[in-house]
């Protein structure tokens, strides 16, 4: 399907598992790797294949066991719990400023998965954290460093309110991530998620809920751009 | 069930209507007629039959032709197409401020319905329209007017973010009406009333979708307290 | 955003939380801390941030775990297990009726939550629990005392039948709560909820579901309005 | 499937159709004729077959069009336009008594379909219309009456609360029926059936929204038991 | 509400349960105590109380550790663990007959406490489990002891489709219990449920998702008629 | 992506549609031209351009004036107004027997839309309609005509429970069409679509809703296996 | 309802089970057994009498305890952890190509049970796994393979989107499984069902959500043709 | 809130509606008019008076009635009767390329929407439509033409697929739309919807169904950073 290969193998196929090795040369970034679901020998016998061709390598959705295992195996890699994400090897010098606001204390761990994916893809990233409207003036004390950056991320559950509010104060992209943080009718995310896509504000786009990893991987490209 | 019983009987049995005559004793307001399902014929013999007793009228959901119908018999009557409201008889003088806010210029004939309904029942009403969050400043003008006011109405469809906004900004018990107005995920209201059900900001509860009279009636009775 | 500043700073930024210091301003009462989703560690230390300021703290959705911890802190604070708040400082004296009726047994914890708020703020309450309409004499006995409050709370799962019938015999504004209490096609407080937003009784309105902390915060706004 | 076969064919094969014949042996009544999705030709061939066996025939959804040609085929029988029914033969004298009971005016065509088949089927029925529970004491006023029918049906739309009310004060069994009737977040009758589903009161069982049909067939098979 | 008061109190107040003494008066058998959500202390002191009126009680949601707890009390009472029934006093002699179906084995706690629920209410029961469709001719070879029962209850899950084949076969009344067995896109039972409702085979109405004690109690009502 | 390119080219690009050309070859039947959202002059210009490379085109959701106006162009055409197909061109000899099995005699349309669609993709087709539940025996009846069949397609609406007795009695693969076809809780076909997929009968796969089409193509497809 | 009687009785009553024997006989297989929701015993004489009469017989969703017990009743049965099936007795010699693809690794236990349970209906299998969309050319580097086969299984969660791929490439039937595997919004499985549901390649169709089990079975009977 | 504030006021009030004069400032482009909803003179007199300000307006959902009317009233504007827009005044040079892919030729006006969107924003726009996955060789044919742009945004309906392959194959931010367009459980665009939330191809957000005009307005956002 191209004209030119390159020098590497399109795919090693482990039975189980086909690897991608390709992807970095279509993608920009080599294949990323969703732990859930997978034992944690597949999840290491993956990263190390995946690290020899590409000497780099990201996990998400990694569990505190499986994050000691890869730190044995990748001694300067780094595990962050909070993220769930995994990651070893050469990491760009960010360019491109990206903010991540949360909307609630409760939603940082998701705020800290694409924070983190968008530093590892090459991103600078600043966070801003509980900025919720129901105190605005927390959010505009920020204006001035939230306008500075390229693109921005708004990780928010319960009502899902901040994407429409700052979407009306900012003029950048704005990714917005649903959370299934909340009680009540929040039906694990679908409620922001709803307020998000009906956004008044033009300039928002939506990503899964609680799909933090793929807000700051597009971040990323949009900042690489 | 009560110990004194009013000299009126209980009720009017029409056969198709059992017109409860005790409703204004017990709930302070004679019963409102909801007119969507019934014929003309039956619209007008109700109004007529509960204007006998109680000297004042208050239909909903009133179509152009009813209207007309309505405007021949009670000469003093008053028919608001936008709210689709018909009224008759004594209004009491207005106290204690309702505010009707709405985020768009397309939710005002709910909006219309919950500031109608709201005066027919003896509250004196501003209204103030088009106040959305992609222009917040828009509402901020209007703080000291609306602080004004023992009960706010917020009527919002599309994303619903309003009464989120508001329920930061002001200390009233606020009344959520979300609106089927809006497209793509709207789901004929559903959005907006999950994200006006999951507010961070308390002092807000919500009514049905489209429910501007029901708004209006429990604004009176908080009015009146 | 206002004219006159009070003399405390408007946020006290501790990363992961953004303390709302102006709220008592804004909305009568400090902000109320939500424990979910926060470590023992951030409650404690954002509790003792508000009441530094404020003199007085509440908190909802407290684990059995962070409620010892927070009595360590504050002695005269009190922690109630069935409603999961914790609060301390000085109470108002309470003003204003509020009756909370529950429709059954199991909705108490929900109904506890609702009364224990609305005394926080200073409201008076009087409890009426298990009176649903399966024998509904259990209802009119209690008639005068509930029509002798200013607000009436109504917490109710499974057919959440409780407000409508309310709504039928009172006169005062409801505030109805559903509960996830129920089994079957409940479907987690859904069922109930629906019945309360189709409640055809005007002076009915909804908060989101299990969200008795919303219903007696809007209780004493409405009370002390 | 059975010893003794009635002399009857056991069904007639008309391409399009295939008439039971030996429905009436197996269910005590002949095969009911759906009109709605078939074309008022077919109608009236299945029609006319079916009365040639069993010399009596119940077709439901009959629009205002093909009954007037049913009436002229059938010269003896009847079209009820607001029940949407027609039926044409013999009529068995009617025995033990079903009450229909309908929250509101709107309700009213479901529950004459319902007590249409009910009188078709044998019963002999009694109509209550308009006693829903936002006023109490006109379902109380009726209440020997009512005590005094062998099935109780009841049906509602809107909040769908009559069957939990009736259902604690009546010891007959209830069939309640949903219907589409309401606005806001009706959800086409959804709410109703979810309020019947879950209703406290036991003794309480559900046909389809809008099944006004079913519900006076199933009543009549009690009444007939 | 009634003429002839029973010398029996209406209802005895323990604060967290208004126990209804004149439900027995008016429904024909005691109130029923619903045990989920309640502590054992609670299910203790209900059911004493009312036994001490009635002499006899009925309680479901029974776990087995409060079914001891009980047993102890009520020393001639009985525990049922797979229906998670109990009951103790003066059980009628059975009249009626009664059929149970189940159309598979995962079905029978929910079947179970649909005919026990019948009995202790003075039902005969037949209990026939097991004659799903995928193999028909297992309920065919029941067909002549199933109409020798004046009501039949069908439990099932999955598909939801025996009530379906069952109605075209009886001519009796059919109550239909979906059950919450499944998988895939059973939804906690609303797939069968909605098979149910939807069901072409007049004479069938549906009770809630696994309420067998709802079916076993409206059976006996019928039974009783 | 292939070794042999065929003659052809891979595709006509005519601005709005993209011709794929090579579809037969991939496939073994040319692409098939789903009308709904095209106006007829994009129609008549795709059936015309296809036609010229294959000699046989098949349109499906074709309305009455558009079949008028393909049939002026295409004189050896034929359009099926109750199948809304259109074909012209070369149809190969049937071989292999499809049974198409029809609930009810509303289901025929999409039925038939499963058939011809078959009949033209080169199956031999036998229909069998109007069998559903409520009269077993009409089914069983045809038992022998049904074995002789290669792929049964089942079309049914309202339950939708055919396919799980089908399902129990014969032994072909078995296709099942769930219909809008119905009232009350059919949700659009939503209903028979759940039974369906929950069918305790294994051997029975599913379409989408009212895909007749996708039926009888994917039943051809295993005809010519 | 069959002429000729095979010598076997038609089924067994265990009371809890009614085991039906002429299942081999209507449909080409045995009964098969499925295990949630029966207790091991149950399993253990179920298993040990449909043995006995058919001297083969195949269990579905088998905790790996009954797993155990299994094999020491049936020493040369075989125990299969990840598709949690067990077999035992006689296996047909294998006949006729299926394909099972997954779409992602963590899909492979649901398509281990269809690639199963195909072999033990007798038909030869290829397992290609890990081919999902994001590197299509892992798809395309097994064409040749894909295409030698009669019936192609796909199984895949999160966005469900290979079979509308491979549908566009193979000229096969294709029976599409769609798993619980992913997050945010997958619900449950939904989202991959609503997208093959609505697949625009034709010759796809559906079964439930993780049926496994059902794909390989309808894959063996269309082998079997 | 801002420091320096522009020349002109912040806001015009028309009571219906209040116009945000600063958002030109805050957003980069003036306040873009949603007819729907609005009468034509409403909108005729909002474009005028944004039009006196900013010298250029922007009107979405626009009927072909209203356009008619604004071409009268701004002679050099355009109505696109496809995308339902109407635009007038400067129109920047376009810079930066954005591809709009639709997978069907029923998509094709709400990508008409997001293309003009984007032009009148200031990018230059590429179309190719009908490119969907049934014949994939017809989108790798574009492969060139689509890597040259900075951003792509994909519509679809049906299933919804395209974006999960394009991500898979190209490394450009991707804004995908859903359509409504579909039958069978299409439910609204809600199928595609949510295969494009659930993508496996990182680098895809989504905006809601039929947002043709939100997609547009991000791409340029995100093309002008």
């Amino acid at each position: 399907m191209k004209n030119k290969r390159p020098a590497v193998e399109p795919f090693v196929d482990l039975g189980y598992a086909k690897l991608d090795l390709h992807r970095a040369e279509r993608k920009g970034f080599p294949e990323v790797v969703f732990c859930q679901g997978k034992t944690p020998v597949q999840v290491l016998t993956i990263a190390s294949r995946l690290f020899r061709t590409h000497r780099r390598v990201l996990l998400t959705r990694v569990t505190a066991d499986t994050g000691r295992r890869l730190k044995k195996r990748f001694r300067r890699g780094r595990y962050c719990p909070e993220a769930r994400l995994f990651y070893a090897g050469t990491i760009p010098v960010g360019v491109g400023l990206v903010t991540v606001l949360s909307a609630g204390t409760a939603d940082i761990p998701i705020a800290e998965e694409a924070a983190v994916t968008a530093e590892v893809m090459g991103s600078r990233v600043q966070r801003i954290f509980d900025v919720g409207v129901a105190g605005i003036h927390r959010l505009v004390a920020f204006r001035k460093q939230i306008e500075a950056s390229r693109v921005i991320i708004i990780v928010a559950g319960m009502d899902g309110v901040l994407p429409s509010v700052a979407g009306g104060l900012f003029c950048r992209p704005i990714i917005a991530v649903p959370t299934s943080i909340g009680y009540g009718l929040n039906l694990g995310g679908v409620a922001p998620l709803l307020t998000m896509l009906n956004s008044c504000a033009p300039g928002v786009a939506v990503v899964n809920i609680d799909n933090g990893f793929g807000a700051g991987y597009l971040a990323s490209v949009i900042n690489r751009r």
